[in-house]
């Protein structure tokens, strides 16, 4: 049977459990009339904000595929195409499922913890594992398509399966950064607008139904934190596997088992689905009522899983786990004649590599998932020490709230930082700059599980604003809430895990880079050592992109939310019965504010990433001639990424910690809701909403983008 | 007349001017006997700060001294503690000059503003002034010694005077970095803690005489504000003029008139005090109030006088303007005949360059240094967008205020790297490395004019708590208001200047580090290139040292100044007649307690960039041999200045931001003193006090001792 379609196979499970698991949950009870009727607003909210969404959206994809289209043909645009319609589509199927997940929660809660707990989850593994498996089904399809029916080869002169991969990844890209951004300011300017005018000004409880904003922002849940976040995952999958097979491509192309190689991320992808689909029947409360603690047993089941299914496709994939392979090191970037005893041995280290070499890399990135996940709980939960010093901070006021916050932010990028460098240094000593792509891989090929975690925590969010404007009893509140803390947490976690594996796929994103100019411009010597000060100022300008991204995000956020606060106090003063709770606010117009102000206010920021690349290596070229101009482009990508990941890990996980102090002193810690410490606290909490929602997690396709705006350019203008 | 006693005399002058300047702030009316009470107070209270600070530093000291005896030689030793020694001095001069002027100002204010604006100018021109003539006395006069009376030669193996100037460096940086820190933590401990628990609890106003922490909050003002920063701008001096002149030494070896290419920065540095002497003159308001156009116009009479003094200087040194001196390109670093027909050009645009290039090269420094002013300006003044929009923001509270801070330091950093990054290409088109070091020494030898601009500002501060606490005529405290809101902006302005011109600095200490690295290991072939994926790993763990120290300094201004709080708590529930005005408060407790926790807290994190660079050379030693550990230092001196760059400048920009907001609110925007808008800008300007006063400002020489500690561990290597 061929490799492709066994990853084909498997993509396509990942379907059918999301179809089965699909009418599971829409059979569970919709609650009451009242309940229907509120998520029947939100569902409308969300929908009508999607369209215009990728309405615009849209308008810039067709002109983005007419101009790949021009320079590099039609296979790249057709791609291109895919890549952005499936990434939206795994953003509409996630938001489609949570906003009808989220009523359900409700009503189960009315039953108990575990059957809010099992519907919430189960929302959450059919998003997960439709963007698992959508991505998984994008790249092995069309570069099934493209080996087999369309004719093309890999390992030769022809680059068309090489470049219309990259144009997929790039399509999923640019659907996600907008995506990305445009809900995560929808979702924060609505979250943070409801807050101050209803929590702080008018003293009302958070979800109280006479909030005008209330609606918009539990729409926020469903288009910020489930259909941008289903679209970046989607994004961060389809590039990590499928930089891996162009790195493969590019550097082992004249292997024996070249098409071996290259399926081999496939077929881990599609082994994890098979795991991830396991994994998440595990997902039960014990005998305690420890909901991160069934969180996990899912995830290790998963995990622990994974080993075995991961050997036996990297035996069924190479043949032979002891074969050497090819050599990967730096400067080995020749063809390769597949004959180890013929390989130069580059380095002491690292020589060629075998299908163990890659399986221990593959270990190493399910190692690398763990930890992340574990520093992130450390980092956001309220158990450790983090989360308790800014809620002990938060007695002395708002000041020293935010002021712990920041420092908890900054020391927050320490120790995933040296997880990942552990993780370069390891996986480079194994197998070279293919072993940091398979770590890389086997991160990403958790996908399922991980996005199951957090699309999780939206639905109970959801849940438990229905639950307050449905006036049902404080149990379901109470144990909705209980849900929700924990999905705070989970969504940290997967920022962390989708910056982290942009770390490595950026690397091999900029090996990709290094190879194609060798390939294109054999001529060029360019210098892309540290003393060369192109160099270094390449370093710079992308070390500044994050900063000035996160600043446009954030004063969106700020902007957006200050209309809210108008528009809510233009309804209580134009009808005092919205606070009397006689008349019926108009949500509608709040959504339909909302919704503007969002598009608007993410075209800008989404195109810097875009336009960066190319506006640095003209600028450069024209200063310091074309090898300077690409040594600037090359720094450029790495600078991005070393700015963008301290951006983003602070961002996500003092958001997380600050959002979480809250809760712990709702609690009843520090004076419990009410006091000042709490006051404070919601002060932190606000200021973390952006940060961790926001400008945050759209770091991470932004670093993706710049980097695949970088290999088309070099395709384009080696062609033009 | 020899060149090098030229620079010893200009820098003479310096001490003079000093001096005299000296005596007259000192022969001005002290005031009234309540106000010297106060005044008395606040300098037994630094005093006693500065003396346990410097004990502690000195066991350091000690220990590093033995440290470099042992491998590096006594004349490096007796270098570094000259250095050492130096920044202390300059730290503690400033001070003193600081505490005495204080309420001379006070008392000169009653008189009138250009009085005030007068007295509190020259005290911060006998500072900036000290700190310049130190700076270059203290460099001029060693390596007169060592050519001179020492006997060592430059240019030829003996490596005496450039490794005797890095450890001259590294002493000032040392020094400078527990005194910013220390100082940084002491001010906004105190500054923090005091209006937590006077104008948030007790709601009585800032330097209102009941509070406890009043006196320790003005001390703050001089030990940190002031000695700290003095200390810092002296490190910087000394490491710029003397990395240019190790550079130099190391790049042009072999050329004929080397020494008077060394002497060049110590001239243009001599030049530029007598024309920052000329500038202070010109301090004078106008018709109008406008004290910030008083200061420029002190400012812009030195940057022009300064052109033709470096012309004039460059041409003494070298002769002639237009004979090509060397070749400094990338890979061009052999030693020079000094012949130019010779000369290897190594590519189109960098050959040699003539003294005309120098010329041109301090010139973009000149430029580099107004740029960065007035780009401070805007983003710190409150004429301008950012500071409104912080204070707009205010109105919708605490949450909205902190975002749109958070947002605008981030947007803070892009027009300085764009600068910085112009800087760099331009200087290197001009004259390659050696010009990038001209144009960071031409930015140091404005630094007389520039640090009187910063160090007029505690004396400001302190003026207006002095006039509060002895209950002076509120006219007069609102002059010494209007003076303190330009302070705001100036001492932000040398911040940003400082970690600008380290930017630069850096460069050419990681220059020197390659150029070292190839004399001391010829044989080492080791690769700096971006695709080695050390070097990726130096860059990571390089970035993440700001992240880290940051979170340090954040984190121990939230402790001290908790313990501040809790003291100023105790004070008033055990005497209730200290808030009833009765009895006087025990402000020597308070002073006591910031004192011992500022010492305990600025321990750790400035360890962190001496043993970081050490650990990592030898960690990535063990796992990946020698050349890869060099490669990933190198690469860690980079990292932390793409990492530092950004954190310092957001941290320093927003800080002044978040205050000038909250005084612009204060002015009777947005519903003025005691709205709404004012808490929350209040709780912006906590927030910003850390960043701006502890964390931000000591990255500058946390950068420096990052690379000076990686070029000495390359001596200690070679030699040991």
């Amino acid at each position: 049977m061929n490799l492709i379609t066994i990853a084909i196979g498997l993509g396509l499970l990942a379907l059918v459990y999301g179809l089965v698991t699909s009418r599971q949950v829409l059979s569970a009870s919709a609650g009451n009339e009242k309940m229907q009727e509120i998520a029947a607003a939100i569902q409308e909210g969300a929908q009508a904000y999607l369209k215009r969404q990728y309405t615009t959206i849209a308008i810039v994809g067709v002109v983005v595929a007419v101009v790949i289209l021009a320079t590099l043909g039609h296979i790249s645009a057709i791609g291109f195409v895919i890549g952005a319609i499936l990434s939206g589509v795994a953003g509409f199927i996630g938001m489609n499922i949570s906003v009808r997940a989220n009523v359900r929660t409700a009503a189960a809660a009315q039953k108990g913890l575990q059957q809010g707990l099992t519907l919430a989850f189960r929302a959450g593994a059919i998003t997960g594992l439709l963007v698992a498996g959508l991505a998984l089904l994008a790249i092995s399809v069309f570069f099934w398509y493209l080996t087999g029916p369309g004719g093309y080869t890999v390992g030769g002169e022809d680059r068309t399966v090489v470049e219309a991969l990259t144009a997929l990844a790039f399509g999923a890209s640019l659907i996600s950064i907008f995506a990305r951004l445009g809900g995560g300011i929808f979702t924060k300017a609505a979250d943070v607008g409801a807050d101050l005018v209803g929590k702080v000004e008018a003293g009302i409880p958070e979800d109280d139904p006479r909030n005008p904003a209330v609606i918009a922002d539990n729409v926020g849940d469903n288009v910020g934190d489930c259909a941008g976040m289903a679209a970046d995952l989607f994004e961060t999958y389809v590039v990590t596997v499928g930089a891996t097979m162009v790195l493969t491509a590019l550097l082992m192309k004249g292997a024996d088992n070249l098409m071996g190689l290259m399926s081999l991320p496939l077929l881990i992808g599609g082994a994890c689905i098979v795991t991830s689909i396991i994994g998440t029947y595990f997902v039960r409360l014990g005998g305690g009522k420890n909901i991160m603690g069934a969180m996990y047993k899912g995830f290790l089941v998963t995990a622990i899983l994974s080993i075995p299914a991961i050997w036996y496709m990297t035996q069924l994939a190479l043949g032979d786990m002891n074969t050497v392979i090819g050599g990967a090191g730096p400067g080995d970037l020749a063809p390769l004649s597949g004959d180890a005893a013929d390989l130069p041995v580059v380095s002491d280290t690292i020589g060629g590599f075998t299908g163990m070499d890659l399986f221990w890399c593959s270990m190493l990135g399910l190692v690398i998932t763990g930890l992340i996940i574990w520093i992130t709980e450390y980092y956001t939960g309220t158990n450790f020490r983090p989360v308790k010093s800014i809620a002990k901070a938060s007695e002395t006021g708002h000041g020293t709230n935010v002021i712990q916050g920041l420092a908890i932010s900054l020391e927050a990028t320490a120790l995933p930082t040296l997880v990942i460098v552990a993780g370069i240094i390891i996986a480079y000593q194994l197998a070279g700059l293919i072993g940091i792509a398979y770590a890389a891989t086997a991160m990403l090929a958790l996908a399922g599980m991980v996005v199951a975690l957090d699309a999780y925590g939206p639905v109970t969010d959801n849940a438990g604003g229905i639950a307050e404007m449905a006036g049902l009893d404080d149990s379901v509140r109470e144990k909705t809430d209980a849900l929700d803390a924990v999905g705070n947490t989970t969504k940290a976690v997967t920022k962390g895990y989708a910056i982290g594996s942009a770390g490595l796929a950026a690397l091999v994103l900029f090996a990709a880079y290094t190879t194609d100019l060798g390939v294109f411009f054999p001529d060029l010597e360019v210098d892309f050592s540290l003393e060369n000060p192109y160099v270094i100022v390449g370093l710079l300008l992308g070390a500044l992109l994050p900063y000035l991204f996160g600043s446009m995000g954030m004063t969106a956020v700020g902007r957006a939310a200050g209309d809210v606060v108008k528009d809510v106090r233009d309804q209580f003063a134009a009808d005092p019965g919205i606070m009397a709770g006689t008349s019926r606010p108009n949500y509608a117009r709040t959504v339909d504010l909302v919704t503007k102000a969002a598009i608007k206010e993410m075209i800008v920021p989404s195109l810097l990433p875009v336009l960066a690349p190319i506006v640095v290596y003209f600028v450069i070229s024209w200063v310091a001639g074309p090898e300077n101009g690409f040594a600037a482009l090359g720094a450029l990508l790495l600078g991005v990424i070393v700015g963008g990941l301290f951006v983003a890990l602070s961002m996500t996980s003092g958001g997380g910690a600050w959002d979480n102090a809250k809760k712990y002193i709702e609690d009843g810690h520090h004076g419990g809701k009410g006091s000042e410490a709490h006051k404070a606290a919601v002060t932190g909490d606000t200021v973390g909403d952006p940060y961790k929602d926001t400008a945050g997690p759209a770091v991470n396709p932004m670093i993706k983008i710049t980097n695949i705006v970088a290999l088309l350019l070099l395709a384009a203008l080696a062609t033009g």
